[in-house]
């Protein structure tokens, strides 16, 4: 079995590289476990779920919402959940981000499993255990921090996975690369998604390396009070974009990256021929680099994140590919930028 | 000063028994700081509110539920809190609950200040980081487990609190004295309330020693895995009877008690003339120890209770007057022993 044990202050995840959905009982006695996936997951692999209670909440990011998380808690209590009951969570970020807190805050937190299906989450949202919803536009702004008891790769999810979700998962794959592994972004330079679309073990092998460099990253600051924050690379203006132009998350953090890009330039002497390779690395999986925003409509939302403090806005530059850096912006220096 | 340095795993508490909230920013900048208080509390003493930004909420236990604290998350997004606000719960029991939450979740976890104004709170509710909501009728069914950063005693709140308030706190003091205390059991039975209420400085003493008993037990035990559930005490009926007959929470803690007292006496050897000593303090201190409820309607909420697990209800009994025992009763002769 690949599979590795992390401790975490509070808790022990296992990291279950090479699992199988249709084992869940390997992790769990039977009759203790209920499933939250969405109607999309569902209907791409229904056969797959008729073993288990399953919740079904409604897909896409505008459903990650408090609401949903209500919803998902009456039904608990509809079938009498205890504190013995494992919550599995299948899907993608918006699933795995609201199974994770429905997890936390039902009768003060039971257990949790989670099984990513896209790549997004698989790389990114399922690990480290940030969950949350978004609060009408303001993405994540209620949440904890609460660890799975099992993080379960199944890679055959990924048969159904949709085009578009794929592109979406590079996003976060690249953002790693950028702030923490040269070679990986060099790896990447080499190869195109279709070449990780058809071959399941090569995906199955930057998965993992994703997961560990992501891991790692948590490991060294779980409570997010210092090297966590590289993981925001592209998430400041990604996320004021995200709902309010309606555009998916690996869309709107490769648009962030390449304004964060534009900044590093700008005011932290990252090299210009850098940010070309990096703009043509996001092209060539397909990512957006650029939209016309409006700057007043995002500054609205940019102030409410969870990055502002009173010196400034949260910031991630890059020194250079491969290193990231954590900074502080000052508003109206911020302000200056974006409107250049 | 009279204060305690309190170290949870994850957070070191600061417990101050001679506070005064009108010093509040002795414990955090001004500017950063954003009261949770309820109507009742707020207009019995409004002066004390003019220098601090201050989300009102309605009173009442009918009030602690996930609609609320939505409400108060949107009035901090409204006022851009951001990750270094610390919010400050001023009231009873269902403040602290909801505003110790609300900071847990809010933006994954912002600076927490409680400040209990009523008796229960102080000795219970706001002491061990447990929070929530209830979900309907079901009592406290999400909610975190989320220590404070301050833990502020202020006698002057006590002035204008309602005699029936008085009355509610004693239910978990003796509570306190019962699962762990014979002494403050002796000590009870030769004071009447009124002593209480006529002696700052005899009340804050009782507080103080109710707060280490419920500290002592709650850090040998933060995630109640073993003795914290002591603390669970009447908790059981009580929790039950509650909503559902609109009783406040010490008096369906007090009938929730003399119900463990009759269990712990049919089936755990407990003496009959301690069971009766119990009861007579319980009515010296106004509590009540009887109720006629509907069996079956209370049996529908208590197979929902958080303390039933698959061997039966996790139940507190008594085995002699300061000496509480976890114990698990199948649900057959739960059921038995309730319509005796």
């Amino acid at each position: 079995m690949n599979a590795e044990q992390i401790k975490f202050s509070n808790k022990t995840v296992d990291v279950v590289f090479d699992g199988s959905f249709d084992e869940l009982d390997t992790w769990a006695p039977a009759a203790s476990i209920i499933v939250v996936t969405d109607e999309n997951v569902f209907n791409a692999q229904p056969h797959r779920f008729k073993s288990h209670k399953t919740i079904l909440v409604p897909a896409g990011e505008s459903h990650k919402q408090q609401q949903t998380v209500d919803t998902i808690i009456a039904e608990l209590l509809a079938m009498q959940a205890d504190k013995q009951s494992v919550l599995v969570g299948v899907g993608g970020g918006v699933v795995t981000d609201m199974t994770g807190y429905a997890a936390s805050i039902y009768k003060r937190g039971i257990r949790l499993i989670q099984v990513p299906t896209s790549l997004l989450a698989m790389v990114d949202a399922a690990v480290g255990g940030k969950n949350g919803v978004d609060v009408g536009p303001y993405k994540n702004m209620v949440g904890t921090i609460y660890q799975p008891d099992v993080l379960l790769y199944d890679y055959s999810f990924l048969e159904t996975l949709p085009a578009v979700e794929w592109v979406n998962g590079f996003a976060e794959i690249i953002k790693h690369a950028c702030i923490k592994d040269a070679a990986m972004f060099a790896f990447l330079q080499q190869k195109t998604p279709t070449d990780f679309i058809r071959d399941r073990s090569l995906i199955a092998s930057l998965v993992e390396q994703n997961v560990k460099i992501k891991l790692s990253v948590v490991l060294s600051d779980e409570f997010e009070t210092g090297d966590r924050k590289l993981l925001n690379f592209g998430h400041t203006i990604g996320h004021a974009i995200e709902n309010s132009y309606d555009l998916s998350h690996g869309f709107a953090v490769s648009i962030g990256m390449a304004e964060a890009l534009r900044i590093s330039e700008a005011i932290n002497g990252f090299q210009s021929a850098d940010r070309l390779s990096v703009l043509q690395l996001l092209e060539q999986y397909g990512l957006p680099t650029h939209i016309n925003y409006d700057p007043e409509k995002i500054w609205e939302l940019l102030v409410l994140d969870k990055k502002r403090n009173a010196a400034g806005m949260g910031y991630i530059l890059l020194d250079a590919i491969g290193k990231g850096k954590v900074s502080t912006i000052p508003l109206p220096q911020l302000n200056d930028l974006l409107n250049q």
